[in-house]
Formats: C-alpha cells, sequence, structure tokens
C-alpha cells in the first residue's frame, strides 16, 4: 500500500492511504507516523478501506505535508555511494558516516523551500527507509523485518555552513528544506533495490541505483540500533549518489526560483521551487 | 528558583521546584520541559508555592529524573574551550562545531549509566543551556532573553565509535548516557560564569570556567536559531573544559564500576555509576 500525509481545511493533517492515481482515502491518523504507531496499522488501513463511510480526496485537491510531521529521528547517512564517494575524494567506508537531524527539516513533496542566509544550497537525492517498529540492539533481520516501508527524500545542504566546521549538522539542519514524500510505500509491495534521480530545472543531475550502497537498508537500521532505539515513523536517510553541485567543476549551487526534482521508480517524485534570500558571502 | 524533574510512584514524572536543601514542591507539569512550555510558567511556580494544598517530597525520597526527557532538541557545541581545543590539537574556531542528539540519550543525575559494546567511554562535563522561549533568527539579546536557565551535563562519548567515521554523533548518542540535572537554576538567580568539575572516583579530571569558553550560551543560541527553531525545554550543551580522557597520555577511558561526578557550583552535581558490559575490541 502506499500512504500519504496530507493537509486538512483546518490545519492539521492526516494519514491518507493512496487508493489509485487519482485520489486519497483518508485515515484515522493525524499523520502516518501516528498511524505507524498503532502495533495494528494495517487492520486500521483494511478496516478503513472496507467502511461505507468514507472521506476520498482527490489528488488534485491532495496537499501533500511532510510524510513524517513530528519524527522522533531522522538520521542520515552520508557518503555510501560507491560513486559519490569518490567524487567527494573519500575511500570506501568500513562503517556507516551517520548524522542527526530533526523532523523541523522536513517539507512536503511539492512545498516551496525557503532559505534565508546560505549562498551554496546543495542538492542530495535519496531513498528514505521509514522505521515499523522499535528497534533496539536489533540484528540485520530483526531490523529488516521492522521497515514499514520506503520514501523518498532530498537531504538538502548548505555547503558554506557544512564545511565552516568538522561536523555537518548546521549545514544539513535547517528548517524545512529537508523534501521528503510524497508517499510511503509499504516494504511488501516495494522492489528491493531503487533507481534515484535528481533534476535541477529538468535536467538530470544524479541517477543511481541503491544496489551499489555500501550499506543497505537493513545494514543502517541494525547499526544505528546498536547505540539508540528506532521507533515506528523514525526516518533513515540511505546516502546519495553522484551528481552533486559541490562535485562539479566548477561547483553548482541552487539559485532563487531554481526546482528541484527528487524521483525514485515505484515510490514518487518530489518537486520543489527554491526559494533563496540574501545569501550569505561565503569563504567556504 | 531551582526545578526539577522527579519521578513519581506511578511510574511518570512530575515537575518540582526545589524548596530548600530538605525537600521539593511538585508542581502541575509532568516535567520541566512541560512547565517551560507553559508561556506564564513562572506564575504556575508562584501558585504552587502559594497553594495550601501542596505536595511535598523530602529530598532523601526524591527520584530524579532526566532533567527535560522529552526535550525535542539536544544540541552541542563541541570544542569550545581554549584549553580543550588545545589538548585535542585544534585551533580556535570561527564557527561553533555542532552536532546533535536525542532526548533518549539523557539520564537522571544518580542514575546508572549502562552501556553495551564501548570500549572507550569518556566524560565531558558540560554547562547546558535550557531554552525559555521561542528562538528563530534571534540575535543575541534576543537569544538571551530565552535562556530560562542552566543545568549541568556531561556529553558522554563512546570515543572508539565517535572516531569511526568524520562525523561524531555514533559515538555521541548512545540512549541513556548523558546525565543531566540535577536542577534547572532560572537565569535571573544564575551568576555570569560557571567553574565546571569532572571527577572519576573521586578524582578531579576535569576544571574549567565557562568565562573562558569561545562561544557563550546567548552567542550559541543565536547561531543555532539562524537555522533551527529553539523551543522551550530544549537543550544546549556548550562544550566541555580539558582533562577528558581521550587527552590523556595514556589515554584513560571509564571502567565498569566507575563513578562520575560532574558538578557547576551555584548548580548542582551528576554522580552517575557506569556499568560497562561486554567492550568491544577497539581499533579507533
Amino acid at each position: 500500500m502506499k500512504l500519504a500525509t496530507l493537509r486538512t481545511a483546518n490545519g492539521g493533517t492526516t494519514a491518507a492511504l493512496a487508493t489509485g492515481a487519482d485520489s486519497y482515502l483518508a485515515l484515522p491518523a493525524s499523520d502516518v507516523g501516528a498511524l505507524l504507531a498503532q502495533p495494528e496499522w494495517r487492520s486500521v488501513v483494511e478496516d478503513a478501506a472496507a467502511s461505507t463511510e468514507q472521506t476520498v480526496i482527490q489528488s488534485a485537491d491532495a496537499d501533500l505535508a511532510p510524510l513524517l510531521p513530528r519524527a522522533g529521528k531522522v538520521i542520515c547517512c552520508g557518503l555510501n555511494y560507491g560513486d559519490h564517494i569518490q567524487e567527494m575524494g573519500r575511500e570506501l567506508p568500513e562503517f556507516p558516516t551517520l548524522f542527526a537531524k530533526y523532523a523541523d527539516t522536513l517539507v512536503g513533496a511539492t512545498d516551496p523551500v525557503e532559505v534565508h542566509g546560505s549562498g551554496r544550497v546543495d542538492w542530495e537525492a535519496e531513498l528514505a527507509v521509514v522505521v515499523g517498529s522499535e528497534l533496539f540492539h536489533a540484528d540485520e533481520d530483526q531490523a529488516r523485518q521492522g521497515i514499514a516501508g520506503y520514501t523518498v527524500a532530498n537531504d538538502v545542504s548548505m555547503r558554506d555552513w557544512q564545511n565552516r566546521t568538522l561536523q555537518w549538522f548546521q549545514g544539513k539542519a535547517w528548517d524545512g528544506t529537508t523534501p521528503v514524500g510524497p508517499v510511503l510505500v509499504t516494504a511488501d509491495e516495494a522492489g528491493e533495490h531503487f533507481q534515484v534521480r535528481g533534476y535541477v530545472n529538468g535536467e538530470l543531475v544524479q541517477n543511481g541505483n541503491t544496489s551499489t550502497l555500501v550499506f543497505g537498508p537493513a545494514q543502517l537500521l541494525s547499526y544505528i540500533s546498536q547505540f539508540t532505539i528506532l521507533r515506528p515513523g523514525d526516518l533513515v536517510l540511505t546516502g546519495t549518489p553522484g551528481g552533486v553541485g559541490m562535485g562539479m567543476t566548477p561547483p553548482r549551487f541552487l539559485q532563487d526560483g531554481d526546482v528541484l526534482t527528487t524521483e525514485i521508480d515505484g515510490i514518487g517524485r518530489l518537486e520543489n521551487q527554491f526559494r533563496i534570500h540574501a545569501p550569505v558571502p561565503v569563504n567556504a
């Protein structure tokens, strides 16, 4: 099944089931994270689909919120595609490079992205894994069982701030700059590998397959769970393939008005226009 | 005033006012973060103190929970004391080095700390700043006004995991390993500078004054708020002075059974015994 979080007329959100190309069915949960927090969430969805009193939302009217607006943890893996590792000038890693951000960074699949104070806004198209059950000290099999499904994300990065210090956090954790969605595709309906693409104003800039990940989804969740608990609705971003702007000669960054598109076959597409305000002079 | 979060008999927690050396007064909020989220929190405390129906908890019976068990953000600054920067072999920074952890890392002021799978458990005694109001794009004056108060923390670090990759997160974000408390001292009652000390089994190993911070509390909050919103109950750790185990010759780490004490004059003291299980062979 495909699940989304939609904004509602009263200023809130609702979890929703995509019932085809043209409509959604509202579900009794405020967002996909709140749905997944119910152990019997599959039954909740099935009951709603079988109900005679359905709230149907036409896709044309659907306002996509961030898929997991209140995710407790958003943990990202860097340097996880062989080709991206090479373009950044590094060697294949023995351990995953991990960093954290907060749910405030997330924006919806077609939301505008407002950036105040960075002049080096770069893209990182990524497969994101949505956690479906509590995982702590989980082995890889347990981690695999604990995957609710997959979605699309773009770990948009302010390279000037990212490179100010050794720790990337301050370039990665800007509120409202990480598009995620449009839907969660449950693990049982998703393939094993995903083709991840990024476009700037329609020009293909990234194109990688998750079969080349150094650390796959279950490996990442197992590794993280050795030190911190993962809960339903947490999000793990699996890293980006080659083709980021910082790796180009000369480096290329998003300009005010640019449209960033991020897509994964079988999941969906993010399309976000960037508004870049008062860029700071950069000496990174 | 001095505020704490105490565990209650029913398995929950309550915010509490320290009314002297020997007792606490229960407050109508589940923890200090929930209290601070009420704009009129000072009135809430004053009303409780003036009430004729008080719930008094003797200090001997008080079970200190993590001060902010549900902090939305726990953001840490590294390399912020001149002497610690030198012992780590680095230069004075132009920008604060920031990284994030989650509230799951926090433990109470006298809780045991359980570590599974690190053989290089190190200490970092720190002043922590508790956010008192929403801060976004705040200047330093606004940030100073937005400080609820100060508390004591120890950014306990698993150096083997921290040094596996360029990003420190995986050595810093272990659940239940960051002691914080025992109380929040409100900004109006706290001094401007703080003497921060760390002891291992009673031996003084760290002793620094926050007057030597490269980036002070208001500077840090203002800087962070340029990219992410800070909310009441969020926690910002200001970095650690010299004397961490990793900087010693030879390096020294916590052993199973060791007691780590962290104290700041005018705020209080954390005293945590470490249980270190099945250390992983280290090649960091």
